[in-house]
């Protein structure tokens, strides 16, 4: 984790409440904003959405936000009206708590599916959350210990940079990867800023934003019910509205800083991983195919095992890039690993260069490990992030929920 | 595997020539037609596809197969011009030897990728192969055994039936999920008829009885560069030709039997699998987004490492459902699992029904499982055969190539 950097205008917290089966685990927390601010969001695509999503896409179809609660150990998903109600009454409590209005309430939720949230516990845990609500870099350590499921490490990142003559901060804050009773490996991000943005070029960076980084990573290829990223803006930097032109093109790049610095965090996370894997497809007609190649390279188990076991089996490589969907000249297709101990080219023209194996496994054979697949079709290119599947993936998502 | 039946005018073997690894495999295969036979095939959609597939693709555009050549322990693919002289070799060589035309063979291979075929093996391959040749089922067990790689048990089934008055038959051979020095769990398979059928209904019958079985079929979600599947009718149980009506639904049904039992037999040796699974998706609108259900539920590792547990986890199961791009209503899914030790509902209208975990794990604790996802939505039904994912499968593929 680099040094934590608060954004002006937010205080935070993250409190024990027994929702998490392990006793004493941060397990609710709650991100406070000083002012209503602008937020942007983007949701999971899985149709069957945990009621935590569907309440706070009501919160963002009006697009203020001053409050994120969140909680680990119950995703509040498929649980029916139940789910809803106490969706709602947690946004109630907190809103009342900290006098707010409810429809400024982001609710986040990870943890197990299709058990009801004991809202016993939660309700008590929103009197501790009020209690000890406050600004620094340790509070907001406690939130980001608080959304953690079966991460072994808290994920926070920050930059600061001069806008218009203002120092403005951004921090992003993620988990993934992990459960403790296992269900979905849900991924949520929360990105504040004291900048002060319009709104619609607030939307616009963030979907930018995450298209760079939370779309282009895989540790499983399983999609949760409970995904969300969301970006708050409260404008506690006193710069001039962003509202295009340098700015805008500033603030863009900060934020896609945050959001791939988080999403290579995940990765390096991911359920039973060794190792950290970015897979760099360049020569690509568009984004677009670049990017679906990185993906079905970071998707294929049978290149994950390969990565894991250090066997630089470029076939299997190259047969996900011809089943990625894209159109591709096998015959044109270049592939190198790279890592600290050095860089190899595997394939050339679609063919084995007759590289050294042993020189191969020892570049493999390392904690980063960078895939690089040059399509030579045009000048686009995405890098994906992953990392390798182990009998640790195995083990951790074999085991009883109970 | 069942008794062996053989379609008349069929002769077979299976030799061990040195190309695969492991001293004595028999690696090298031959059906022989004893007529030019009609066929259909369906090949990989991989964009990078092995000489091996491009040579077949070109014999089989013409329609008529004698002869197919396989051969395990290399895939033949990634080899460039060379992969492609060595595949025509192998053809011209075989079609020599058996006095047939060159244009009637079809040459298979699996195994690694991106290593040029020992071509001084392979021919002398052909000559053991040429001084073999017979009919009967033991050598139709050579040549299912000369397929194999990391298959640990051969696969092939055979229905007989009387068309039109005449004992027709259909064997089919095949192999999957396996390899010896890791690569694509290439799915072969040849299914052989001494049926007399018109070839336009040959071919809209293998694609038909295809969509119900291999392509109903995972394991790791990874597609081969050589996967292939071809259906011969060398007319030797001289019934009248059979060209619509009655007696190509017969044909139909049988064939469909063979496919699917072949599928489900390559899904039992799915590589590491300790059970078989089947996902039967009803209530779907159409055949194709019950497809699509099925596919997404099997394809998930979540889910598979859940099933290996013995974890009556649904709600990885719906979120599946939830991500596998098919519009559904989540209130209105069931979820059951079955198996020979009993049946159970876990999911009601999208929630949980409160099911006693001891009594499903029992259920899942269990060889063959199967899971029945109700969407309420239509009347069209699909079924996917899967297997379960285990270390097993990390182990078998983090291994080094050499």
């Amino acid at each position: 984790m680099n040094h934590l950097l608060v954004p002006k205008g937010f205080s935070f917290t993250g409190v024990a409440c027994g929702i998490a089966k392990k006793p004493g685990k941060l397990d609710l927390g709650v991100i406070y904003s000083h002012v209503p601010a602008p937020a942007a969001a983007v949701f999971t695509v899985n149709k069957v959405k945990a009621a935590p999503i569907l309440f706070s896409m009501g919160t963002l179809k009006k697009g203020v936000v001053q409050v994120v609660i969140a909680n680990s150990g119950n995703a509040n998903a498929c649980t029916g009206k139940q789910g809803m109600a106490d969706s709602r009454e947690t946004a109630s409590l907190i809103a009342e708590g900290l006098r707010i209005k409810q429809e400024h309430v982001v609710v986040a939720s990870t943890g197990v599916i299709g058990v009801p949230l004991p809202m016993g516990r939660v309700r008590s845990g929103i009197k501790k959350v009020i209690a000890t609500i406050s600004t620094g870099p340790q509070h907001l350590a406690y939130f980001s210990q608080a959304i953690m499921t079966t991460d072994t490490k808290s994920k926070v990142f920050s930059v600061q940079e001069l806008i218009d003559g203002k120092e403005v901060t951004i921090t992003g804050i993620a988990k993934g990867s992990g459960m403790i009773h296992p269900n979905m490996a849900t991924m949520l991000a929360f990105i504040l800023t004291d900048a002060c943005i319009a709104p619609n070029v607030l939307r616009a960076s963030l979907k930018a934003s995450v298209d760079k980084s939370f779309h282009l990573l895989t540790v499983d290829g399983d999609t949760s019910t409970n995904d969300m990223v969301i970006l708050v803006a409260n404008g506690q930097a006193e710069n001039s509205m962003i509202r295009s032109g340098k700015g805008a093109q500033l603030f863009q790049r900060h934020l896609d800083k945050v959001c791939i610095e988080l999403a290579k965090m995940i990765a390096r996370d991911g359920e039973g991983a060794h190792k950290y894997v970015e897979i760099r497809v360049k020569g690509a007609k568009d984004f677009c195919t670049a990017k679906a190649v990185a993906m079905a390279i970071g998707k294929s188990s049978l290149v994950k095992t390969a990565l894991y076991g250090n066997d630089p089996n470029w076939g299997r490589i190259i047969a996900a890039v011809g089943y990625s969907g894209v159109e591709i000249t096998p015959e044109k297709i270049d592939i190198f690993f790279k890592s600290g101990k050095g860089s190899l080219q595997v394939c050339k023209r679609g063919m084995d260069t007759g590289f050294d194996e042993e020189k191969a496994r020892k570049i493999m054979n390392h904690k980063e490990l960078h895939i690089v697949v040059n399509l030579h079709l045009g000048k686009a290119e995405a890098t994906g992030f992953t990392c390798d599947l182990t009998e640790g993936y195995i083990d951790i998502n074999a085991s009883y929920r109970t």
